[in-house]
């Protein structure tokens, strides 16, 4: 991998730090470095700048833990969101994917990752305490459960679902089932099944607004 | 595009200047922001600095031109290499490619693109002035042109033979032809074409110390 010969040692670094990125070989990290040094100094030290900000300068909100850059995050301090439902993600990506669907107006709380006993995750590692706390506290009347359809997942789906089911809160999660677009002949056996088990009525499978 | 709502400006400014690169959209820059956002402060400003120093701290090597941490590269001063034989090309990525086949012993010289006055890149904007001169001052006796077989690299190559053909040196060009392991029928006609007439002596295609 490494027996490639670098004409210097501060080219060597540069693709050594991108080739640790997900998805980038070494290949693609030289043509990436390659075109830095092509660049304007400015311009490479505003990208340089723009990622020790983010990773030095970052703050999670403290109600959901989404990214954020003030104490409570644009949804929570939103008033026109409806703040009787959470929906329980893994990740901040996961959040944004959620919104940019535009059908959800309901607030969010970001777990972190899922429970996951070979990765050395545990519940405690994870933002479950604060959930329970927040649904404890009143005024929701849903959790959605959005996890990964995931072994992990399930577990910590089971784990939330015991945890909460004593508070008095309506527990769902989202529907699996074949993808809007797909043909039923690609779809694997264990999505279809579910998707004919969690069969819905057919006029309420076109209401957007449910 | 931008049409995405990202949680906080510090994140979306990592994301538009990590889609500045080339062939990272905008889906693939988030991915690697938030992998980013995962690692030790101390990995992250490992990552920027390497990519500032590569900017800030990049020498060129006084003869050739290929990036050295020394005046003159670890190439041009390395005395076993046969200092008779030049291989121009147009970037620092050919010469390490070149390198790579470990079948050349001679020099470089790194033009830094190709004449292309569709870009505003003319040959003053190239290392040609010093690539003759070097010519001139004697001891080289072949000078071998690996330019991009592209309009403007077949340009570059006619203005550097008009240049370089009144010295005292054999221009020779790499051979175009079918990639070893390809089959015919996926060969080009161009390409299928020049490598008919540029035809070899069998007995001499297997001889690697030509």
């Amino acid at each position: 991998m490494n027996d490639e010969q670098y004409p210097s040692q501060l080219l060597q670094n540069a693709v050594d730090e991108f080739s640790k990125l997900p998805g980038i070989g070494r290949k693609t990290a030289l043509r990436l470095v390659l075109n830095m040094l092509r660049r304007d100094k400015e311009d490479v030290s505003r990208f340089a700048n723009s990622v020790l900000r983010l990773r030095n300068e970052v703050r999670y909100c403290s109600v959901c833990h989404n990214i954020s850059d003030t104490e409570t995050c644009q949804i929570c301090s939103n008033p026109s969101r409806d703040g009787s439902i959470i929906c329980v993600v893994e990740t901040v990506k996961d959040v944004m994917s959620v919104e940019n669907t535009q059908q959800y107006r309901g607030l969010y709380h970001v777990l972190g990752g899922v429970i996951s006993p070979m990765d050395g995750i545990g519940p405690n590692d994870l933002e479950i305490e604060s959930l329970v706390k927040r649904v404890s506290e009143g005024g929701i009347n849903e959790v959605i459960l959005a996890l990964s359809p995931t072994m992990e997942g399930d577990t910590t789906n089971f784990f939330l679902f015991k945890k909460l089911s004593p508070l008095d809160v309506k527990i769902t999660t989202i529907a699996r089932g074949v993808a809007v677009g797909d043909e039923l002949q690609y779809a694997d056996e264990v999505t279809l099944g579910r998707s004919i088990m969690n069969r819905v009525d057919f006029a309420d499978s076109f209401r957007m607004d449910r």
